[in-house]
C-alpha cells in the first residue's frame, strides 16, 4: 500500500475548496462580543453622524462674515453673548451643537479673551470648523458590507450609529480525533519506550481557536478502524472533523480507508504528485 | 491655553518607555491556556525526546548489513522474526521502539511481504530511518526562553516534553476611562442635541484585549476635575489608564492638568512639534 492519490498541496486546497458549501448558520451577537467575527448581511445606518450641526474645535461660534479682515496684528472684536448675532460669538467645544444663526468656529487657538471680549486674529469662511449633518456616516447608507471580519474600529462605527446586536456568522465548529496507538495524554508521567505525548491534536485546536473557529479534542483514539469511525460519527454537530494521524502506508494506518467508507475520500496524502 | 508640551509621537513612545519599569507580575497557567502569552523565565527540557531509539518509518528494522547489494532488480530477502538476527527483519511502525540488534528500518514503499518473507528492494545505511534518542529534543537543554510569546505550534512542544504548566507574565490591566459631557451609553435611545455614542473607550477596550492585555472600561465620566481623579484613584490595581477625551484646549479638558496632579504629565499633545 502506498499513498495513492498524493497530489500538491495548492491543488488539494482548490479540491476542498470546491467540494464544500460556506457554512451559513447566523447568530445575534452584542457587538462587543464581535472583534474578528464575519457580518452577515450588509449594515446600513439608521442615523446621521453627526445628527446635528457639531462645532469641530474649541473655540468661538460666530458668523464667519463677523470676522472680515482679522489677522494677526489685527484682531476683530467680538462680544461674548448667548445668541449669535452682528458683533457677538459664543463659546462652543469640540462636538457641541452650533447655535443658531453661526455659521463657523474660531478655533481657541487663534483667539484672546477678555473679560467678554474675544479678539478673533484669523479670518475664517463660513463652516470653518463646523460638521454637517450627516458628514461621517448618511442616514441609509450601506456602513459595512457581509463577509468583512470585523476590527475593533469597525465595532467603534457600529457603536457610533447605536447598533447594539448584529447577525455574524456562526463559528465553525472543529472536532479534533487524534489517533495513534502509540499517543498518551499529557497528563501521564513516566513515558515508557514506544510513548509519546499527544501533541498535534492540542496544536491544531488551539490554531483553530486562533484563526476563528471553535475547536473540540476528543481523547485520543487507538489505531482501529471501528474506534475511529466511532468517534466521527459521535460527533454529527461538527463542521470540519480533522483527524491526526494514521493516514500513511502502514498497516495502522486505518484513517483513509474509513473516511472512504463513510464519505469521498478527496486526497491521501499531500506532496510532490 | 494651548498644547503645551506638543511631541512628535517616536519621542513620546520613548519617552514612556523610558519612564516605566517592565511589569514583572507571574502566574501559573495550563499550557493549554497560553497562546499569545509571554513565558517567564527559561524552560528546560526535563526528558529526551525521542526518549528510545525511534522507528522513524513504517517498514522493517534489520540490520543495516544485511540490506547488502539490494536494489529494484535485486531484492533480498528477509524472514519476518520476532527477533533480529542476520537473515530476519521485524515489523514496526513510525515512531515504534526499535527492536534490539536492528540498527536501520527499510520503508515500507521498498518492500514486497510474501506470507513470511519480505522482499528488500534497496540497500540501506545504519541508522537509516532511526531517531536517536534527544534527536528532537535533549535533556537539559533550554527550549524556550524567557520573554518568548508562545505560538500554538511552541506550546506543542511544551506538551512533547510533558510539560502541563508553565510561569507566564501576567496580563496588564488597562482601565479605560472615556471623558467627556457630550458622550452618551450606547443603550440610550434618541440622541438629543450635542449627544455623541461614546465609542473610543469601546475601541480602546477591544484593541488592549486583541493587543494581549486585559481591559476594564468604567462607565463614562464627565468633565469634572474631582470626578476624573476619583475615577483614576478608585482603580488602584490599574497598570495602566486610559483616559479617552478632555486633553485638548477647551475650556472643559481637564485631564491633563488632573493627571499632572497627581503625578508627572510627560506629553500634553502628539502631533508636529
Amino acid at each position: 500500500m502506498m499513498f495513492k492519490k498524493r497530489i500538491r498541496a495548492d491543488k488539494a486546497k482548490e479540491l476542498f475548496l470546491s467540494s464544500f458549501q460556506p457554512l451559513s448558520k447566523i447568530e445575534v451577537l452584542p457587538i462587543e462580543d464581535c472583534d474578528g467575527r464575519i457580518i452577515a448581511g450588509n449594515i446600513t445606518a439608521n442615523i446621521d453622524v453627526p445628527h446635528y450641526q457639531r462645532a469641530a474645535m474649541d473655540g468661538f461660534a460666530v458668523m464667519a462674515s463677523e470676522t472680515l479682515g482679522a489677522g494677526t496684528g489685527s484682531p476683530v472684536m467680538l462680544r461674548l453673548a448667548n445668541i449669535i448675532e452682528k458683533g457677538t460669538c459664543m463659546r462652543v467645544h469640540t462636538g457641541s451643537p452650533m447655535p443658531g444663526g453661526a455659521d463657523a468656529v474660531v478655533m481657541m487657538e487663534d483667539t484672546v479673551l477678555r473679560d467678554d471680549m474675544v479678539e478673533v486674529f484669523a479670518q475664517i469662511h463660513p463652516f470653518k470648523n463646523v460638521g454637517a449633518i450627516g458628514e461621517d456616516i448618511q442616514k441609509g447608507e450601506i456602513i459595512l458590507n457581509e463577509g468583512r471580519m470585523l476590527r475593533p474600529c469597525d465595532i467603534a462605527i457600529l457603536a457610533s450609529i447605536g447598533v447594539e446586536k448584529i447577525n455574524v456568522f456562526k463559528k465553525p465548529l472543529a472536532v479534533i480525533i487524534p489517533t495513534g496507538e502509540e499517543l498518551v495524554p499529557r497528563n501521564k508521567k513516566n513515558l515508557l519506550e514506544g510513548e509519546v505525548y499527544e501533541t498535534n491534536g492540542l496544536m491544531s485546536a488551539m490554531y483553530i481557536k486562533k484563526w476563528g473557529g471553535n475547536a473540540r479534542l476528543l481523547d485520543i483514539v487507538t489505531d482501529s478502524p471501528e474506534k475511529i469511525k466511532e468517534a466521527i460519527i459521535s460527533n454529527p454537530d461538527a463542521d470540519m472533523i480533522v483527524t491526526s494521524g494514521g493516514t500513511s502506508v502502514g498497516k495502522r494506518d486505518y484513517v483513509p480507508a474509513v473516511v472512504g467508507s463513510m464519505g469521498k475520500l478527496l486526497v491521501n496524502g499531500v506532496g510532490i504528485e
